[in-house]
């Protein structure tokens, strides 16, 4: 007997999965039994190779102790930061992998702001963006006497400029998977005399990216999500090579001076990416991450892109029927301006449904009002997951299964 | 035939391994066969715990996955610095473990100088201290406007505390060893209405520390030198109580909001030490800083003291003859002057005779000009292991085996 979830069978989703040209990267990551996970977008699965790298580098500590520092540890922020290049469309030299998006914003403004006139210093955050990345530019303001503004969410961007130096925006937002056009909003920034920092926590390895070719001069992102870079895996910086000479940035540490091991009195910054380090990194952290950059190389970012919408697609038709009849709220942009995500809201009930699921093994998360968030990973989920995460979704809404008060327990998820 | 380093005999030595009540620590350390490491000052050795922890720590990324943020990854920082607290004299919810040093300054700085009056901003750097210290205040003076000043080396302190906010000081200086007067120097920088950043990089885990007690209001320090934590381990940042809820500290991220999943547009410092965090921290650091953190709660610091100063005066009695013969400056401070190594200058052969004894497996480190470190690591080192240090010391100055021209080759060190 054939199943089948608002007219889309089983069989076939086992059929799409046959033809999937990304399928074999399944086998790459560890994911428990029993767990459909469609919350890639907060913490990514693991790849196998992410524990022998981490074992290697303990034995390393181990073996080699002070030695490894001149085996691949010391230069790991720049050769992570050219693994990961061609995933976002930057250039050779352009990335570096350090520090968290938090930090890596900061040594932007600074860079950018002291590089602009008196006139023109204010600092814009974007209305409904991640919290963090206003925070951190409310923390620049501070120190540095800039002024800061936001940019009410939904307003037009090019009337909020004057006097900006800098503006701060997702290319991808995190709540709602809506995606920017990152060309034509870099071309208007950029024809208003200011810069922008593009955070691409919800973009870098969920689609392509063409940093050098949208004319993007500042990035930064993180690891931990799409890319699979563990727990708090380091973030990442973009800086375009035309821009890399205009001074210091704030968090000026030893490993970014120019000379590290010359032990100046003076800070000199280095004169290429390096010059955004700080201090001493996690060696540990940066295996685990190396593991899944090197994974990177070998994906079709255009199937990749492809095989995303399709699975989001997929759960979305999966439960069509149900939204109408149960007054969920698919908020879900269309296919060119989302990211990699569904993004659903029921507001009575949309907590209590996210934790009957993940008592079911099917992982998404809630964030307040009512917004149920599920994230599509096409390297890791197969067309028949989305099926079977669907039919839970299902199971759960069409039984009242979330009104059991164990699923009405509030606690922080991440 | 007994043997003998300047009329050490290895018989005494070994006598001496016997009635050490540090002696069952060594079993708890996992060093390479053949090495004798005298560079635990640069990067601990691994502690035997700490492959088990990072190994649980990548099974909970595998089979927990975004739960492992409600399993403890989440409060690391806190619950690390709590483990922290008693090593280097602070109460309970007094040091969050959290980024690098160079970071965790700048955070004290901005906290610092934003609560002076406008006659009072200057920050002070220490001349000879290890340069990230007064890099990354040459960052906040430059961000800030700020005023940036060296106390020279060997100058005076009260002199230069005119109008200066604050001024940032090492414990124990990383060339020479030298050690300060926590308690005398707070207290006239205090008196002088400033406050000092202690700088613990080569205090923390060598010898016993009394913030409390001493008056000290602010710290920093790493976690991968005398404390084992690992290769690029997160730093740790002390305030004392009194002084927590001064403001914001200028790199506010999301962790360090006060409802860091309310999502809030706006930045509010959380009302403890947590408000020192930035962004998301790397779980697999944590794993193997937690494993080595939990060792230290069985450690007596008086008597890890006591070998720290027995160890570095075996090394030097073992070869006081030889620095006289060949023209060596032993420059080590005094016993209640000095932190845990020994500091030796040979401006000719130094950087050869450092290279020489790594060939042997004896770790030393060495920088310019001429200066070699020995670390003393009371924790994994034994007396025995010291005098055959010394004894291979011995051999390639008596033998000029630093002549050698593979000595000779210059790489980069940390």
């Amino acid at each position: 007997m054939s199943q089948r979830l608002n007219g889309v069978t089983l069989q076939s989703v086992k059929e799409r999965d046959q033809q999937d040209p990304l399928a074999r990267f399944k086998a790459h990551f560890t994911l428990p039994e029993g767990v459909l996970y469609l919350d890639g977008n907060s913490l990514g699965a693991q790849p196998v190779a992410a524990k022998k790298a981490v074992d290697d580098t303990l034995d390393q500590w181990r073996d080699e102790l002070i030695k490894g520092w001149n085996q691949g540890w010391f230069d790991s922020p720049e050769r992570l930061g050219n693994l990961l290049a061609p995933v976002i469309g930057a250039s050779h030299t352009e990335v570096s992998v350090t520090d968290n998006i938090t930090l890596n914003i900061f040594k932007l403004l600074g860079y950018i702001v002291q590089q602009c006139p008196a006139g023109r210093k204010a600092v814009l955050s974007e209305g409904g963006n991640f919290p963090t990345d206003g925070y951190i530019a409310q923390g620049f303001c501070q120190v540095s006497g800039s002024d800061h503004r936001f940019l009410p969410e939904g307003a037009s961007l090019a009337d909020y400029l004057d006097g900006v130096a800098v503006v701060v925006l997702s290319q991808v937002n995190y709540r709602t998977g809506k995606l920017r056009d990152m060309a034509a909003t870099t071309q208007l920034v950029h024809e208003h005399g200011a810069e922008v920092i593009w955070d691409l926590a919800h973009s870098a390895g969920a689609l392509p990216i063409d940093l050098n070719g949208t004319g993007a001069r500042f990035a930064v992102g993180c690891t931990y999500k799409y890319l699979n870079g563990g727990p708090g895996a380091p973030a990442f910086l973009y800086v375009h090579e035309s821009v890399q000479n205009g001074g210091w940035q704030p968090l000026s540490g030893w490993h970014g001076h120019r000379s590290p091991f010359a032990f100046d009195a003076d800070y000199a910054p280095a004169d290429d990416i390096s010059r955004f380090r700080t201090g001493t990194h996690s060696a540990l952290a940066y295996a685990a991450l190396e593991a899944s950059l090197t994974l990177w190389a070998e994906v079709d970012m255009q199937a990749l892109r492809d095989k995303s919408l399709a699975l989001s697609n997929l759960f979305r038709e999966c439960l069509g029927d149900l939204f109408q009849t149960h007054g969920i709220e698919d908020i879900t942009p269309e296919d060119d301006e989302r990211g990699s995500q569904v993004s659903l809201i029921d507001s009575e009930h949309g907590y209590a449904i996210v934790q009957a699921l993940i008592a079911r093994g099917v992982i998404g998360d809630y964030r307040e009002p009512g917004l149920m968030r599920f994230g599509f990973t096409p390297l890791y989920l197969s067309y028949e997951d989305v099926w079977q995460a669907a039919r839970h979704f299902r199971e759960v809404v069409e039984s009242v299964e979330y009104q059991n008060p164990q699923f009405h327990v509030r606690g922080a998820v991440t």
